[in-house]
């Protein structure tokens, strides 16, 4: 009676969710693994009885021992297989960003809508796991609740100890800012209408890249966010948050369990990358996507196709503002994401 | 394939287990749940789809729907209800105490005994929650690893915001402190030896028990543990413990995920009781022993009725020296100790 | 043989220098305070053996019982008062501004540079506090050692409780926000060349003026600074920067001395207004004023006159931004500037 | 006009007493200083101008350059200094403890007795520079204006990186523990009437004493507290004080001011002794005592020769405890402590 989930990409994150899947999650049974590295795939999938591994995507997705689809490959593959995935009408888990472009989020999001009809249950769930860290669930229960009034200004920080092989500053934008373009609009409950992209110096420690970055965005209700994205910030990875209301503040901790007392120090420990610092939003993300499959209905906190899109639009005015000298870009949305839904 | 687990006692700590089974651990379903109060039982199963609610925890026990038995009910049922599902066969997890007095809980180590024989697997898993929450599981790897070298003296506190109607001097020994019984030992890798109990200034607030409490334990490493009892604290539930080893100290910090400004204070929220507090160890408990059932053998990291015969031992060396004007007791051990495993 | 001092202007922060210059500074006594409404003068000055108090702050400044000079009346005032005190060849420690204006604050540079001659010992002290308070002067001592490598991005934010009666979008930038103008210059060595100025969504609090106002200000040396400036946050007075640095970040934590559990609460007190939280830095910006004068010799950390002219320009270049739609704006600073000394 | 004060004893406290009334205190001048090490006297007073430098103590007492004398010199002689003080008639500040024995410590209280006669204004003050410390302050005025309702339970830690040469079992508590025993009692208003003392493991970085002890300390109202003296706690110097009350808690913080984030850690700084620490409370403690001898009035917050007796009482009591096995001890106030004033 388990969701038969097959996870496509066995890298980090989806190594990642394997073993949360399999381990943790109600429900669910790891049934499939694909990876265009086979070996590394069947070295995920030994780990779990009676999963098989293979290297071709498209062949898991067509699977009938796979009830529903994780994405965890590159993100050039995303939209190519989560178009798969809806037409063969599974439910699909990709990870975020829906995909590079919002040409491809857009093809995603007309395929979807091509297979499940007008007014039809989607299909397609983004990875947007912000959506459910304790932290970010309980800032928004406090603006929902009206909190220190109305929100004015955001400051958001995302540091990491180094960026990968290949970034850019374009990837710097659709594969890590891009979580903030979800998550603040969630926050606020209004959209990013307008960005801009401003280059601080650049750290030595930086190769190829532009890094850190600093962007400013303005939600419809008129609030402000700046938002720092520092991939090799080197000391650790480290998320944060603050809004700041009318009559207080609200900002997220660092959500660590021990502090030491050493070598004329006290200090906590950060993360060597986003794993810990998610564990508990991955997870949670996880069980509400196989509840909803069981239960016939996504979660109402789990981002769409259409989600992604948006956040897509929003990471391309920001890529506009940074190759035409940080002006002011508007952000353009999709007439579809009006209509659509 | 799932593991069919029965529920024994719907309070508030049967009833988080029954939703904790049935919406996040991998691999168990709640097939039955059983309360003296037959409609608090109902209430509760009524969420759980192909669960019964039945009145009579013996009967759940010797269903052949149950698999596997949690025992939640009052403290002074635990021991009859634990020997029954040995001697049925079945896995328990049973919450702490294992039992209010020594004799009942060498009663279960012995019943265990006989249902399993000399190298037989454990049926009899205790609910020493701490074991599993991540923030005891850091300080004892810090400590297995040697980082400030020898302990050598600890600070324990737990508060809660009120007793619960009915509660002792006795009760908060038995009750509550237990949990510090088992945790300091497992620590330190060292059995407490030799205990004290102490009565500061009674609080107003606190009506048919002295409260607050401080104990002194010794362990036989020579380290000596402050603890601080205090059921009636009022301003929320909040357990620390600080490490004190010879080169620096490890202590926990208050897990929470958001920080408020507001009207001249920046705040963190204490919770009005334990489940916030521990819901990830009550988690990872009932997955580490579900797992342990599937894979045919205990977790290392769980409770044994043993662990649980020695807190009792401990209780009542504490519950001595209350009665005997705050003099230092030995703490004594049961033969079956040293010589039953 | 204590240096006699005169204090104009008894409000606020006049009332709180005489204080502190009575009670807490060696070497210096005040002999006489002056204010427009003499009846407020004569308040504060009959709690101090031997001042008298007056109404004229050119009296003040002429009277021969007077060895130096305090400037704590309204900023409007600053510039003529300075300019007295120099031409009289006495020491002044003027509050910030310097003036509301570039164009007043040349004319005080020029007084100064007339009246001492080149090479000559400046006689003009200007308040920016905050290089003798205890955080920043760490930061400073961390980034001057090299820690954590070059400086990148700066996060700023000074909050208050409410506005003065009267204040406006520019009085923001001229009375709060230049305290930034000076400080980030001097922690980064480098001269800020580069504001834009924005506006969020404005907080009904607010009367008069936008507020919160956010500023993007790039220092010569490529880093870029965040300011927020928000005079009706209501929390309380906060003040915070954080300095990224290549491989690791500095930051000031609140300097505050008790923690409060109660009420589901852990928290801390944020002050009603910035005496508290630099009240140390006062005390040590009049110690080495007093000291300066009995040295002979200014402060190496005392800010001037020149530095007042030159966070005036910065603040000028906000201004034009405010009035220009947030565009860029290059800070011009005077010739004399680069020659004057 | 100002005080001219004679600082006897020029080791590291004496010259920090030395720097702070030369530079800090408002009202004194450093006229004199002692050694029995006359080059360390002589290196300490050539930084001051007008300050002559000596061997003998007695003759900075008896010289009539001297209005007023601070003892830093070695505990075992500030019995002696103290009453040759008081027999000149001249306001004396000694250092904590005022001797290490009751007999001397009622020595020195007789002779002032005698010098000043029934209600005279007292000569001694005694160096219990916490009662100064904002912290502390902080503290009693929340537990003065009944926040948290009574006190019922306190845990005090007193740490240092390494303990001085020569350092016994019986130091430690005159010498460092002594702190507590004045701090405690003003803090809740009521005297300490009972001890006992515990040895946990002991360090091994520890030489020639038990290190860390523990104490339990009960006051009159019941009140119970804990104190942990651990002076090779090698991480850094750390004082803490928890003060547990019926509906909530007062704690001090650690008064740091900056937070690094470097190499995976969030860290603020240990000082390496106590004098960063209690920098203010110092500062403050020279200010209040000067400020007393200038109005003829000791501050009220500051302790007498009495208060000194009284906490020598608890460090003989507290003795007796380590020497009969860890017995709990009641304090014995000699009569002169209820007759006296």
């Amino acid at each position: 009676m388990n969701i038969r989930v097959g996870v496509i990409g066995t890298g980090i994150m989806g190594a990642d969710h394997v073993t949360t899947l399999h381990r943790q999650i109600s429900g669910a049974a790891v049934s499939m693994v694909a990876d265009v590295d086979l070996a590394r795939a069947q070295g995920i999938g030994d780990g779990i009885a009676g999963a098989r591994a293979m290297a071709d995507g498209f062949a898991l997705i067509a699977d009938p021992e796979v009830d529903a689809v994780v994405i965890a490959s590159h993100d050039s593959t995303h939209a190519g297989l989560a178009v798969a995935a809806v037409r063969a009408g599974k439910p699909v888990l990709c990870e975020k960003p829906l995909a590079p472009t919002v040409a491809e989020c857009l093809h995603v999001v007309r395929a979807e809508l091509d297979a499940i009809g007008p007014g039809g249950s989607p299909l397609v769930s983004l990875g947007f796991m912000r959506r459910f860290d304790p932290g970010y669930v309980q800032l928004k229960a406090a603006l929902d609740a009206g909190e220190g009034g109305a929100p004015l200004l955001l400051h958001c920080i995302s540091r990491g100890v180094g960026s990968a092989p290949g970034a850019s500053n374009e990837s710097s934008v659709t594969g890590s800012a891009i979580n903030e373009f979800d998550a603040l609009p969630r926050l606020l409950g209004s959209p990013i209408v307008e960005v801009s992209w401003h280059a601080p110096r650049c750290s030595s420690e930086a190769i190829g890249l532009q890094d850190p970055q600093l962007l400013l965005l303005r939600t419809a209700d008129g609030a402000l966010s700046t938002v720092e994205v520092f991939l090799n910030a080197r000391y650790g990875y480290d998320v944060r948050c603050e809004i700041v209301c009318e009559t207080g503040t609200l900002a997220l901790t660092e959500p660590l369990r021990m502090v030491r007392d050493s070598a004329r120090q006290r200090a906590i420990e950060y993360p060597a990358d986003w794993r810990p610092r998610f564990a508990d939003a991955y997870r949670l993300e996880l069980q509400a996507w196989i509840d909803g499959i069981t239960g016939g209905q996504p979660s109402a906190d789990m981002a769409s196709a259409l989600d992604g899109l948006v956040a897509g639009a929003v990471a391309e005015a920001v890529i506009r503002s940074m190759r035409d000298g940080g002006r002011t870009v508007a952000v353009e949305l999709p007439s579809i994401v009006a209509t659509a839904f």
